[in-house]
């Protein structure tokens, strides 16, 4: 009874030996530790959390439950970013191409949207053709020629994971920081990263609604990394209003684009730009957060990333086309403006809201076997702060086929902002940055 | 996923709504709602509890998935007594018949032993011949005809119960009030009774350890009863000892005979006449808790209560020789005295240590399937506050088939005996008084 006495001392706050959670994930990954004990276990895990060494036990034996990639033949620091998502965050579009352009190499493995948020492989899949499921060796030989290679993650990487993700998500147990940041950094780590850059959202459209818990599952992905002898900083950023402007997939490759061509919304620019800079920081190409920013800057510039992202297009079967004709990419005609009620300043936006209008209209999924329509989404034209005027539109809807028709979820997207009388100020965009401590 | 919703508000520190738990329970023992969320459920009570309406749908839930007895053809108020368990606790084979000498009838449904607690089913059973599993009709015509009957459970009482508690057993979710309290009062409930007296035990031989847990375990169970329009008083009685001075099943009927006769021990016949005076008070055959205790100690001295054992030995296949001559039963040869090494005051028994002692003679089960021996045991010489010389028996361990022999058990046994300088007093049996509140 192994497995009872490891939920009845997490159960009573006592912390578990590394070689017990090993054990408990490798039999429940076998099948000889049955999901009713597995769930018990998690949901003590909720209320009593785990410790460092716990989680990076966690952490370790889902990893080595699959296959870990092998990137050691390609020179250099392969750097990968992870964004705990949101609404509205293509970053990892614009980003990839460009720390490529820099000289740091990204094998970057993503993931699908559910629920209010989109996820990168969705996004990707809106450019015709783009496909997202390439054999390792074709990742390996595409991060070692271009610098970068955007897939989804094989069944083969961390099965424990995708196993036990699956009982949390029926038993109420994914709002768990450890479970949380174990199920990332054993997915990340199996990429063959040396160095990853965390995006941890903070806000209404965030996991994490709140800055301290935030901060704590900043520091419980850094401190697995750090255990796991990695480069990891992590910048706590804002999600109380959708980034940038466009939110559904075909319009955040277009915005993408957009920012990669020097232009697209201040703050989706200003965070690539940040993001961006602490990938080649811990990468060894820049040696100052000044210097890293200026040489993300020039690569956008020059349009060097514009280019890298045409090339990353074609490589993996998309229609490169795409980057100087975006009317190429799958639009809605079925639009609806969504007005303001009143005149004022807008002071809150229920993001998770947004998100979840945007899966309404098609763009997204309620449960993992919806399908989306890429032309779906909503494009926001009232940020916080921002002065309204009666009857102007807050955002537009793009219906898409198998979601919702835009008239019926125009009430709930408007619902989403609060205007008042404000003045109201921007939120700050970087709340706080965690660097890398080599020390550690 | 109403499950879902369900385990994440309980998680939350919601409340669940009556339709609710009974649509979970419901769920459950269709098999539609999966082991998985049901063991994330159990784990979340275990943290947030259960409020009163809470615990009453989940008794309520429970007792409705299987038959509930109709004994409304029997006039008069039908009480039970239940105890929460310990070791040495007899109390249940004199205070049947008594209480039903008495006249208040007494349909008592028990259970096992398991672990360290010893169950009345396999005390009785120690008495050659003697069946616990009548048919219903049969034990609906003995209350009717002789007062009382003493049964195990059907398979067709509380079936959600039983398919809790097994999942409970294997996910550390057992310690949870509520959970137990449940648990108890849906099979009592089946029973078909008016009234029900509880002994809820506290002490170190108790599953509740501390006062206020005992309390509050007794308050909730009162709750159900009094939701349900039941008659509910409780007792919180001492287990930091073993009651009495036999642990062990063919012992206790030994010792449940002296008791009957008006000799045994002073603690379990002081608690045979308390609770019976309970149980006369809610069965309305007494005015005062004085005039009942009087009622119980006559039929004690008069005989009637033995004559009534007598009566119901014979009447459930058991040979009725046994009451008057105890050789009768099943008795051991492999006999050893525990000597105590050192002289002083019993200054603390660790009387869950004691049960295992017994259980490990052969007297009790360490899993449901273990078998046991009816005249293995211990019979306890030395109680708290005894003086004691080095070398004098603190207690003579009786070996059984299939347990471990009894010079392997001695020190384990020596073990749970405390001497020190004292003056220790032993301590109050009767702690605290919960009386049936009427207004209710």
């Amino acid at each position: 009874m192994r497995a009872y006495e490891i939920i009845h001392r997490k159960r009573d706050g006592q912390a578990i030996p590394a070689g017990e959670i090993a054990a408990l994930i490798r039999g429940f990954t076998d099948g000889e530790i049955p999901d009713y004990q597995m769930a018990a276990f998690c949901m003590a895990v909720f209320f009593r959390g785990m410790d460092g060494a716990e989680v990076e036990a966690l952490t370790r034996a889902m990893l080595e439950s699959g296959d870990v990639l092998d990137l050691s033949a390609i020179p250099g620091c392969k750097v990968d970013k992870h964004s705990t998502g949101g609404v509205g965050d293509k970053i990892s579009l614009p980003l990839a191409p460009l720390v490529a352009a820099c000289g740091v190499r990204v094998p970057m493995v993503s993931g699908r949207g559910l629920g209010h948020t989109g996820g990168t492989l969705d996004k990707l899949e809106s450019i015709p053709g783009f496909r997202v499921d390439l054999p390792v060796d074709r990742f390996r030989a595409q991060v070692a020629e271009l610098g970068c290679c955007l897939i989804g993650q094989t069944a083969r990487i961390a099965p424990a994971d995708r196993r036990l993700y699956a009982l949390r998500d029926v038993t109420a147990t994914v709002e768990s920081i450890p479970l949380i940041a174990g199920s990332i950094m054993s997915k990340k780590l199996a990429e063959g990263i040396d160095a990853l850059v965390l995006d941890v959202k903070v806000g209404s459209g965030a996991f994490m609604k709140t800055l301290e818990d935030a901060r704590r599952l900043a520091t419980t992905l850094a401190g697995i990394g750090h255990g796991m002898g990695k480069r990891v900083s992590a910048l706590l950023t804002d999600m109380s209003q959708p980034l940038g402007r466009a939110v559904g997939n075909a319009l955040e490759v277009r915005e993408s684009i957009e920012l990669l061509r020097g232009g697209g919304p201040a703050d989706a620019r200003a965070l690539t730009v940040e993001l961006g800079a602490e990938m080649l920081l811990l990468g060894g190409v820049a040696a100052t957060l000044a210097e890293a920013r200026g040489a993300i800057e020039a690569a956008i510039a020059d349009g060097r990333g514009l280019e890298r992202f045409r090339r990353v297009v074609a490589a993996q079967g998309g229609d490169p086309a795409v980057v100087d004709d975006p009317s190429r990419l799958p639009s809605s005609t079925m639009l609806r403006d969504v007005l303001a009620p009143s005149a004022g300043v807008v002071e809150t936006i229920d993001t998770e809201g947004v998100g979840l209008a945007a899966m309404a209209l098609g763009a997204g999924r309620a449960r993992v076997e919806d399908r989306i329509d890429p032309a779906a989404g909503i494009v926001v034209h009232k940020k916080l702060g921002d002065r309204v005027e009666r009857g102007e539109p807050l955002c537009t809807l793009h219906g898409g086929r198998g979601g919702e028709p835009p008239e019926r979820v125009a009430l709930r997207a408007a619902a989403a902002w609060r205007i008042g009388p404000g003045p109201t100020a921007p939120p700050r965009l970087v709340i706080e940055r965690i660097p890398h401590d080599p020390a550690r």
